[in-house]
């Protein structure tokens, strides 16, 4: 072809576009996002230690995860790789399932009250109140030893005072909880003390005092039989039992299901090949079965740094215990090094290692599992800022150490802290609240909004103004919004025609529809900086408010393509956050139907459509049973429910023998036809019915007609060929043939039983016509 | 703080990522898509002239469109401005309108058969005859001028033969259609000869000829009366209608609506404005009424070129013929100039002008609402392939030639041609298939399927064994993978505990990962690669198949994640593209509900409670008016079942006095608290009446118990105080009073008449105790 296109030039790209940055824990400052492979993001986040219901801390973590996730795949359009573990081996859950445990095998042994059982509480009280409180008060107001339980009643009033309170609590956060305990169980004993005295000794006062006690005993039942704790399985299902919680927990505040889980438990033979390879490097050592991380070793190796998320927090011998866990017993300690493996006493699971029996450290499990799932490096870390020293320091510095690499993790990212009503929650407090009891007082829309409303990595304050104020108020905003302009849609094409010969794009329009291109961009650039929802959040508050001082302006000129447009990107970005009701992470594309009714088309309807079953059930029943001719009526509603009127709607009603009738949602067509092949059989059968009836009518008639000629005329013609015959007695019986013959004897037995029978048919036929041919 | 956070390096970007590339019409090569603004996309798509129903042309273009802008937005993530017009002035619509008017207007005048009526349908049939058909034949088989009524039967045999229609048809597509219009009106009109003969000339009959003379009256009637018709609204409504069916079409093929919808009837005093622009920059000039583009003096000009998408179509005759419009009738001709204003003649639709009452042409329609919509640039032009000469040609040179820019669009896409097994889709070829009818063959995820499995710019050959093969195979396989993921996840998780102690994670998985993120990876490139749909949808295929395999390899070492992984993700791509089921584009961001029921919750409940509730009226309405006590025991299931079986489910029934029930669905806990009230209503009524009748009861055993002593000792002590009287008679009422003294006259009457009365109250009281207190 000779003629030619004209040349083309590649439009300039604009320069300012915003770029992803992240807030990165590394750096402390927001990074630009560059995932190593592409478009793949690796990301791996710290997942709950599973002991206990999941509480408003986790909520927020996790919730704030899921809008960050979101945002990723969803607005960004990143194909991520989500990884959360699970830790099933921690000291928390040991000591939880081991106290349960010997707990309710004692409960189950004590049936009675006794002197002895009395005297076996109170040396457990001693115990734990000596342990537990008095050590944590002042000299002058400490008991002498084991005289805890006389120095009660005045140690109690003391605590009434609150400055005092406030003092041990500073001390110790779960003084309050100890000494709730100690005072239930030693009220309790007072009382069993009572009992025992009036002879009252059975099994329900008894496990009274068990209950009140329980706290108590369990710490001294623990300390006495631990070592006798050994099936794995004890430790196994309370794990087992609080991840399905977090899990259903996560669901009903519609946090994404990672994309793999992993679990501690799964993974104990790598962690050992984990450690191996660490020692193999030079910064592991064993002491006494256990091994441990020389953070020294690392920290001076060349291209290693130790704790980069918190250098200042190094040998912080406090944040180091609490990450040791509760069991940890090390008899020497060198200031900064943390636990790999640990040499596992009796009574706490145990797996084989090269060092004896032990079990995973805490922050050796997500090297592990984060290495068996990525390799060397991941793009994103993610988890509660109070893991940020020691949890995941160590951990890079293991995997580091391990990988031999310099940058395991590229972008470390933190949710912030949560208070409530100001205050650090905890149950000392009183204002700890599981996410249970949250979603009895907040949808989990609401508890969403709230976190949208504050920076990802902010400390927020969850309180009762920011849920009945800002919460409620952009929520019934959004609501309202959304409401008229479905209204004002529906009217708009109510009339048939979508013209009244106006465009409506004035000016006004044009500037609105340029100010709503502004709000996408601003949008964008809120979430390029840092994920910044707050800021993201107030750009669709300021879009609604403008749309709607819009709408209140324009009156007849309203353009509602414009205001459907904006309303439909609102609602996507809403939904895009996780804000959207009626989501369901589902598996598939959804089920084919006329309509695009949704796929919990059944689970919708199934509980209505079993009532309606079941009362019609019941009316069955009744009218059948009664057997009153009368209710035939109430019996043809019942069929003309079933082949009626719910045919068409996509319900079969199959009658069983019990009188239950089986309810199934099966499309109408199918149905339809059915009930059309059903007709047709009951058709035809009638058909061959009445074909059988008319022709036995008919069979019988031909037998009557047989007796239409009397016996006297009989054998007279016509009925007989003329000259048959040439005489008859009186009864008509012919005598004699047509020659004139006399009959002989045979041929007269003959004509006389034929007379006979013809006499018979004659009768009948007679009879017949008399009933009218019936 | 003087400890320092180590350095942190910014990851190095991959160098060989996939960007987006158009095939760019404007230079028929894959080229890379920039927009001029950042993430803002503005985009212009040619939308439908609604004169008759929409046909599979039209779902292979506007889906394919829905496609690629459900690609741009929900995968690419551009912030896009979907802007799609109506042609509703329009010379096809001019003449249907019209049409349809004079004839509907001719059939109601005309009420019976006459020699008249006849002789016009002649008429009308011979020009038709002359003027659409003969015209077309071979001088050898023409007949002579007016002769067609004469030599009709023979033609009629000749074109039974196959070879002589299909020369025919190659010289007009619209032949076949004209044929058979002329024959029925022929056949028709010797059947209502015969008619007059026997007399027979009602209604109906004139009717029948009438209808089928239709095609032929019409266009005989238009010539005769159609300056007549000066009313705008018959041209406006059958516009309005053929605009309504078009979107509902849309809809159930889950085309997304436009985000602004412009129609040419809304723009024409911006067209007069644009025109005089043109004209104004030297571009276009007036002639009878009429105003052209002058296509050599742009071509011709600096910086301009003519035909950038089809130069080697220039002055292309019959393309340009038919973008000018049936009711063109130029009678100078500058070889490629066109209409951008045509002077209309008597009954077509007009506006005022300063060249006079006109109407736009048909492409300026385009440059002007793109222009009042966007400005002086787009980044994407879309349309039909059949569109690009000379309509877009046209249009931008009509744009270019206002805004004297040299680059209106940076973009042009169209999508390719649709066949019919083979064949152009005709009327003519009688495989011409509404959409309206296609839907009741396939689903219009079948037809998405099937628009998606081709590239979008190529030809696409609709056929049986696409629909049958290709296309129902992939559904299959997709339906049967989601269906087994899902019951395998189920049946991972029925146990209670998530893990069986393994992670599953072995060197297979790592590797079937690796797999998984290489499909992403491929299913990215491919629809950077131009939208390749094909290749994307094959990814998907693969990766099912892959997956497939993965699980029946894996038996019990099955890693459940990693399949839902892959599931969860392959379904929210082929959502992406459409393809999903109970997919709105609903406003908002549905409704808060405790499960998460989505919206349509109502739409589906509603038709089977109004089965449930006019079934329970209907036997209540028996039940009632039977009046059988028997019948007491269905009235009370119709009962329950109102205020036990359907509160619980959030349904009232309020019963009416007219037998039949209203049916709300209302939150089942403000029905659980009204049925409380009632209840504690109806228990204070009740505690109140027992209170009574036992106050009653009380009052009469009072009564009573005063009969207790006989009137023989209701005198004697201790009914009476010791020494009240001193001596009785042998009725035991009292002679003499406590001294001794007789009773007085006095005294003795009112003791006799206290004694009458003990005796009646003695009798009760004796009377009750036989009847045991009652």
């Amino acid at each position: 072809m000779s003629v030619q296109q004209p040349p083309w030039s590649l439009p300039s790209r604009k320069t300012d576009e915003p770029v992803l940055k992240l807030y990165n824990s590394l750096t402390k400052t927001k990074t630009e996002f560059i995932p190593r492979d592409g478009r793949r993001v690796k990301w791996y986040n710290c997942g709950p230690t599973v002991y206990d219901a999941s509480h408003m801390g986790h909520a927020r973590n996790y919730v704030t995860q899921d809008i960050l996730r979101r945002i990723m795949t969803d607005y960004f359009g990143y194909d991520v790789h989500f990884v959360q573990n699970v830790t099933d081996i921690d000291d928390k859950i040991i000591l939880r399932a081991r106290q349960n445990h010997l707990f309710n095998k004692f409960r189950s042994e004590t049936t009675s009250l006794s002197p002895e059982l009395i005297a076996q509480i109170q040396e457990a009280w001693s115990i734990y109140v000596h342990e537990k409180i008095s050590k944590g008060l002042p000299e002058s107001e400490r008991p002498s030893n084991g005289d805890e339980a006389k120095s009660w009643p005045r140690l109690a009033d003391l605590f009434k005072d609150k400055a005092w309170k406030q003092e041990c609590l500073k001390r110790d956060e779960k003084f309050d909880m100890h000494f709730s305990a100690a005072n239930k169980a030693y009220s309790a004993v007072q009382v069993a003390e009572g009992l025992l005295r009036s002879n009252c000794v059975g099994q329900d006062v008894t496990h009274q005092l068990l209950e009140e006690s329980r706290d108590i005993l369990a710490v001294s039942l623990d300390e006495k039989y631990k070592s006798t704790v050994t099936d794995p399985s004890i430790f196994r299902s309370l794990a087992a039992y609080w991840e399905g919680q977090f899990f259903s927990d996560m669901e009903r505040l519609r946090v994404r299901e990672p994309d793999t889980v992993t679990r501690v438990t799964e993974y104990v033979p790598e962690v050992v090949d984990f450690v191996h390879g660490i020692i193999k490097n030079g910064y592991g050592y064993e002491h006494e079965g256990s091994v441990y991380f020389d953070t020294s070793a690392f920290d001076t190796s060349e291209g290693h740094d130790y704790a980069k998320l918190e250098p200042w927090s190094k040998g912080n011998r406090e944040l180091l215990e609490e990450g040791e866990g509760a069991l940890s017993s090390r008899t020497q300690w060198s200031a900064s090094d943390f636990a790999l493996w640990k040499a596992s006493k009796p009574g706490e699971p145990s797996w084989p290692s090269p060092w004896g029996a032990g079990r995973p450290g805490w922050h050796i499990e997500c090297s592990v599992m984060a290495s068996a799932v990525f390799g060397d490096n991941m793009d994103i870390h993610s988890g509660g800022i109070d893991l940020a020293f020691p949890h995941h320091d160590n951990e890079m510095a293991q995997s580091e150490a391990y990988h031999n690499c310099g940058s395991w993790v590229n972008y470390f990212i933190h949710t912030g802290h949560l208070h409530i009503e100001g205050l650090k929650m905890s149950k000392s407090l009183k204002n700890f609240i599981t996410i249970d009891e949250i979603l009895q007082r907040y949808t989990a829309r609401q508890l969403r909004l709230a976190f949208l409303s504050q920076l990802w990595n902010a400390k927020i304050d969850f309180s009762e103004s920011l849920m009945s104020g800002e919460v409620k108020n952009v929520e019934m905003t959004l609501n309202n919004f959304f409401t008229t302009v479905k209204a004002l849609i529906s009217q708009s094409r109510a009339g048939g025609d979508r013209s009244d010969g106006q465009h409506h794009y004035e000016d006004v329009e044009q500037g609105f529809t340029s100010s709503f291109h502004d709000s996408q961009s601003a949008f964008r650039e809120a979430l390029c900086d840092s994920f910044n929802t707050p800021a993201a959040l107030n750009v669709l508050r300021e879009l609604v408010s403008r749309t709607n001082v819009y709408i209140n302006s324009r009156g007849k000129n309203l353009n509602i393509g414009i205001v459907e447009h904006v309303a439909s990107w609102v609602g996507r970005m809403l939904r895009m956050f996780g804000l959207g009701e009626g989501e369901k992470s589902e598996i598939g594309w959804g089920q084919e139907g006329e309509q695009g009714i949704s796929a919990n088309r059944e689970e919708i309807l199934m509980p209505y459509l079993r009532s309606l079953s079941s009362f019609r059930d019941g009316i069955r029943r009744l009218a059948i049973a009664k057997g009153d001719t009368a209710l035939k009526d109430i019996l043809s509603l019942c069929d003309r429910l079933r082949d009626e009127d719910l045919v068409p709607l996509g319900v079969a009603l199959d009658d069983q023998e019990d009188g239950k009738a089986l309810v199934k949602l099966v499309p109408p067509g199918e149905l339809i036809k059915a009930r059309e092949e059903k007709r047709l059989q009951a058709e035809a059968k009638a058909v061959a019915k009445a074909a059988k009836v008319e022709a036995d009518r008919q069979k019988r008639i031909a037998k009557l007609e047989k007796g239409r000629v009397s016996p006297e005329e009989f054998f007279k013609p016509p009925n007989v060929p003329e000259g048959t015959y040439s005489s008859w007695n009186e009864l008509g019986m012919p005598t004699a043939d047509g020659d004139g013959k006399e009959l002989s004897k045979n041929q007269q037995k003959k004509v006389q039983k034929e007379w006979d029978m013809q006499k018979k048919l004659h009768a009948e036929f007679l009879r017949w016509q008399e009933e009218g041919e019936q």
